[in-house]
């Protein structure tokens, strides 16, 4: 789509240059025919060095766009990028069926559906109900209970365990908000990737990135009714006890362990060998090899103390 | 059903009277061949201005019962409704099966189930596994992702997008008890209702009402895995973050911010603007416009200054 | 398989004497062609009386092991049952298929599977989507949701409800960990026993026993997204409201209501007629015909205490 014709469909003014956009994107991963947007301040050195053809940009910032970047100047470029987006999505049934292509030895149960040009590796077991969007990949090994969802686009390891009614790769929940209160969906154009001998148990919920992927890392374990939002990256050999939930785009080291019920606030960071005890809820980035607990979480031992303390003071 | 058979059947004396009874209903909404039943003294002057046919009623609150309406006195009028319930149960499945019309343009994948005398609008995209009960009504333009289940009699706007095995109207988690301990259900007779652009995230849960609606009214956004409650009512725009639960008849005005694993304890009402911050336990009734956190629910500045109290506590 | 072909599977030394071991178990209920393992101290008494074939064991607890029980002994014996789990794993899908036995006057949805060699007993109501697993008994008068899926081996009573999306018996969340921190899965060759009259809500999990039986009982009523993890059992006439969680091994007794999101530590006993109010977190034994709340749990009516001193404190 023209850049102009884009930005007449949102009722924003032409741009003096026009160009062909295919996409959006992020800052740092948009090419010269991508949108992209600056979510506040903190992105600015993302802006300096995007390569994005053009960039929604409050008048604030607009110095730092660089110059081979059409800037394309409002007061809420979240706003902006979101009603763009649905001109960028993509079709859930593709129009072109390509057949799935299933490996060797494989066990599919009637009632299962495989998407357009997906690909399941050899010896997979999907049992009745299961749907596999289009474009997934599967690799080898894998067991698939009934009625797991994976959604379009997502890319799965080997030896990897889905337990029943869990779901791969729904939208995360992204809106921009407009000034008389309503919520305008960001169409998330990202996707799932699961490595290898990750298992995910029955009805919890893997969201899509936006942009990029929500990436789980190899040896993973998910429990049941677990919440995995946007853009989170989770590291190897981590451990997510059922009910724990983890916001948008957090970002977990190697063997981390989020307790029952525990959480974390989205866009922060856990260090390796960090372990959250249950309800244990994180609000800010945190180093790793230690056990933490509580909301606002503290060392786990300092939690435990301050509960005996508590203790003490409903006596008096 | 006559109300003589009915008491009969469930080991309660036959009335003076005999009326046809066809439902049962609430005090407020009943009418003249519905039986109806008053749980509390709270709710007197509904019982005064009841134009039920019959009434299950405590001795006690005998002389508020309208001259027209059969008082059927005992001890548990709530433990009687719930054992009429069952009388009154809708079938799951219509012996007589009305094709179910769907409208233009719609991409209904295989393996979907559409059930007698549901409404599908134009444009639609129920995508695989997906299950339609009977008597539902879904609006123009909405996308229905795999293994969502909408139950029977559930209304549905345009633009709603509902995520993978996401549930609409299940029963309410309503049941009266006997003196021996067990549980008897009350059979849910309403639905849920549910206005446009409303998004419901991955395997939520939505319960129809005992009686009447369940109502998310429109441009609401729910995230993965909350929960709400039977006879909750949510007003616009709304935003519901992932594993927050509202307990049954909780009354939430407009833009309303639930926060990730917030919860209401029901029958309580939040202003419009409310925002509840991740985690919050909202107990009673609040104004709307002001930002809470913490269980039992305070400010949020009060809370983040008592979390700061505390920290300084632990360090004694 | 042979003893000694299984140990040098899992790269263990041979015994001196060598058996037939037809499956996994624990140390109680194991028999002479079974394999068992002893985790810890606590479990001392069962080794000594253990009628196990062949046990891992530390070489600490060695003396323990009963004369006519082969020790292996081996550092980590929770590992090495971990490892010689999977090779007593139960097919998912029979090689010979036994046709499922439907009763009488049974409303059985097209979409609907049900596997090999299960029993649906009289006038069950079983809608589109709902895979019964093989070797499933279901009692008389169920009514089983779209979309539940329920595993193999489950046992199911009478006048059973299991609302949309639920997913009774799948693995519990058990690993093994290895020294370089990779999580090894026990296989789960236990089942799930739900006895009459149970109902449970949509997308709820009840997870499977590592060895012997998740025990629901009779007139339980379980809300959604309710996570009962592996070998619970929960007693008769019990309330589990909604978002509430169970770890491995609870037990609760009779009548015990679990408020909303409340939650169990796993491995401890709940008395009969004991409450948790929402959000309480129980993490060791109580005794019953209690009210408690709080996390770390005390008496809800202390709790309530604590929190109205917390609020002066909070005004000094």
């Amino acid at each position: 789509m023209l850049l102009n014709e884009l930005l007449s469909n949102i009722a924003l003014n032409k741009s003096l240059n026009d160009i062909e956009i295919l996409n959006i994107n992020d800052l740092t991963h948009a090419n010269k025919n991508e949108l992209s947007y600056i979510d506040g301040e903190k992105h600015i050195d993302a802006l300096k060095n995007t390569n994005a053809g053009a960039v929604f940009v409050t008048e604030k910032l607009l110095d730092f766009v660089p110059k081979t970047t059409i800037a394309i100047i409002c007061d809420n470029p979240h706003l902006f990028i979101a009603y763009s987006s649905k001109y960028f999505k993509k079709d859930l049934i593709s129009k072109i069926k390509i057949p799935p292509v299933i490996g060797k030895d494989c066990s599919i149960e009637d009632k299962v559906s495989i998407g357009s040009n997906s690909i399941i590796a050899d010896n997979a077991v999907i049992l009745s109900g299961a749907v596999i969007g289009e474009n997934v990949t599967i690799g080898k090994n894998c067991i698939i209970y009934p009625n797991v969802i994976i959604y379009n686009d997502t890319i799965i390891g080997e030896d990897c365990i889905f337990h029943a009614g869990c779901v791969i790769g729904s939208d995360g929940f992204g809106y921009a908000h407009t000034k008389d209160g309503r919520h305008i969906k960001i169409h998330h154009n990202g996707n799932v990737i699961i490595e290898d001998d990750v298992e995910i148990g029955a009805n919890s919920t893997v969201d899509r990135a936006v942009f990029g992927s929500t990436i789980i890392k190899k040896g993973t374990k998910i429990d049941n009714l677990v919440q995995i939002g946007h853009n989170c990256q989770i590291g190897e050999n981590s451990i997510l006890v059922a009910q724990s939930g983890l916001a948008g785009s957090s970002e977990l080291g190697k063997n981390v362990i989020m307790g029952g019920q525990s959480a974390t606030a989205g866009h922060l960071k856990i260090g390796d060998f960090a372990t959250i005890a249950a309800r244990g809820g994180v609000s800010k980035s945190i180093e790793g090899g230690r056990v933490y607990g509580g909301f606002p979480l503290i060392l786990q031992k300092d939690w435990l103390r301050l509960q005996a303390k508590i203790l003490k003071f409903i006596k008096k």
